[in-house]
């Protein structure tokens, strides 16, 4: 069997790099391990930055985000007790966040997938890829598949099987945070309208949404912790964020480790890496799905132009790098990075700074928003 | 002897205080351990920030400053063998920087002192403050004399005897780099008309002046280093600026440890610290003797207003953190700070970014020129 691009992992990166090569009239075969059930059902991001909006506009796939999503233009940085709102669209000449679920993306690019026939196999397994030969081998409804390709599309997440195949020419950089995240999904409305960032002594807290009847929250943790009891959470919230936050029903909860990490090159032979297969940022900066976005745009705008594929690498980690340092910048300004009092007065200045500083307020607005996407 | 404030030092933030009073016509003494000689020849910072340019002026001593100082508009940072102006002045609404030693300073305010023939006494010993009391005891030319003082100033430097008289009531932030400022004074012009700021794998170099004849340069070293030959230096310099500098004569060359250091309180009883006696920045943001002027600005104008006095510390500290803040993110963005690969790539995304984005170089310019002086 031969495809233009074959594409390892049908999660957003996959799916969205099979929706742009479509709309450019290139065949591609998108594999995937899970069932279309659970990839739909996954909870991961859900803050859009204004390019991956476009993004989703220009594949003919915005009418659902603009429906649903709700457009957020601005976010509260919280503090001593105190909030102070970061506008972003009046910083950022208009540009804006969309809360929309991963999920809900990845919804909309599968009915596109299968309403416009193209090749998405669910339950894929054995997937084994070559980047010499560009040759994916795999098993699907117990029959074994050879495919060749021009290009393989290492779409697969971070516990993917595309890049240890090359992982012998990789650089790998690296930095684990001393804590992670405790999240709850709950069934009780937002108790604000915009994201709330808390710096606290205890740690911090971030209140987030999924939709005006679902809210999503995080507790700083120990990497390793067991979610607290559902009571324990919200005392827990109250006291970070300063005030009474809503309660509900918790129908979710878990912990999630804080990791940075790169890899370069992201290709080698005929394997292109793309989204969390070649870099995890710890989730403050909300950059995850985002960046994958990024890379696929980039990607799928680069095939059939060798210069552009043989640049995929240094244009990607150009964009990559700049959302990475603003994750990290992100991360160390608002959690309790460690019991070291000066560090702790140099982040709450940094705070004070950012809240009153038209300029440093720009900065986090125009990174937040999102910085344009590149394309080849 | 009784005289309203009694000034511990006669370095810039003493001499300043000084002057500031007498303008406002109350009486002080000041005491200064080292003479005359010393104290003008003394090599210090050279960077003047807007502010106390502005104080200068406004205590009638700006004269000479504009005549010998040199106004500059913008810095370089350069990296990767390239360099990138932030235009400080456009960044800032006219705001500047001017190059006029430390020393020069010194002498401007010892001949206006000497000038008013108010008591400025050298070469004072066995200094002994008391700030329940008010009290400073000193020997003179062989005589003991005990001076009564509404107000102590403690702006005897890092190693003063003032800050050790109430250290049980003091907290202490500090943090100590892995790494010091090898500097050099050589005669020869600048090698560019405004001061670069350079990050280099080997570490970060400094291409600063003191006149349109002295070239005053740092390079990144051990802390406990011993200064390098001189053609060594010269050759470090070229490498790490990626670009061949003037050199000329080496005339002083010595090794500074870098620290960030602020205590908590800067008062007690009848004692106020200024200056370094209360907090040292790392050198990089150029904030050692203009948060001198800040705190030396704010104690002038609050003596003699009880509630103005008791927020001394807490109006003093906001800006104190904000300087500390700057002048740590421009020494971790700027320096070599580990062999952790991840953190390099960090600074250099860093660095693109605060390049390229007017939000964040405006951040820069806004510190780096320096926020306004708070008075009571």
């Amino acid at each position: 069997m031969r495809t233009q691009v074959a594409i390892v992992g049908g999660g957003p990166a996959g799916l969205m790099l099979g929706r742009l090569l479509d709309l450019r009239g290139i065949e591609s075969v998108i594999l995937e391990a899970r069932d279309r059930e659970y990839v739909q059902q996954r909870v991961r991001a859900g803050v859009l930055e204004q390019a991956t909006m476009d993004l989703m506009d220009e594949v003919g796939l915005g009418e659902r985000m603009h429906a649903e999503g709700l457009v957020h233009e601005g976010v509260e940085l919280r503090f001593d007790g105190e909030g102070h709102r970061i506008a972003l669209s009046d910083l950022t000449g208009g540009r804006a966040i969309t809360i929309y679920g991963q999920q809900e993306v990845v919804k909309d690019l599968i009915e596109a997938r299968i309403g416009s026939k193209l090749p998405l196999h669910f339950e894929v397994s054995d997937v084994k890829v070559d980047p010499e030969q560009g040759t994916v081998t795999y098993t699907h409804q117990g029959d074994q598949h050879r495919l060749e390709a021009d290009l393989i599309a290492g779409c697969d997440g971070f516990h993917g099987v595309c890049r240890p195949t090359i992982q012998d020419v990789l650089t790998v950089y690296e930095r684990e945070y001393p804590f992670g995240w405790m999240g709850i999904l709950a069934e009780c409305a937002p108790s604000s309208h915009e994201l709330i960032y808390a710096h606290h002594e205890r740690g911090f807290a971030l209140a987030s949404m999924r939709s005006h009847a679902i809210t999503r929250m995080y507790l700083q943790c120990a990497p390793d912790a067991e979610p607290l009891p559902d009571e324990e959470i919200w005392d827990e919230l109250d006291l970070r964020f300063g005030m009474e936050v809503n309660r509900g029903p918790i129908f979710e909860k878990g912990v999630t480790p804080m990791r940075s990490f790169v890899v370069e090159p992201m290709q080698h032979g005929k394997l292109y890496l793309a989204g969390d297969a070649a870099h995890i940022v710890p989730p403050t900066g909300a950059k995850g799905l985002n960046t994958a976005m990024a890379d696929v745009a980039l990607l799928a705008s680069s095939f059939g132009n060798e210069a552009a594929l043989q640049a995929y690498t240094q244009r990607a980690l150009e964009r990559v790098w700049r959302v990475q340092h603003f994750s990290y910048w992100m991360t160390s300004m608002l959690h309790r990075m460690s019991d070291d009092p000066f560090e702790t007065q140099i982040q709450r200045s940094q705070l004070r700074y950012t809240v009153s500083s038209q300029a440093q307020a720009t900065a986090l607005a125009e990174n937040y928003v999102g910085l344009p996407f590149i394309t080849a």
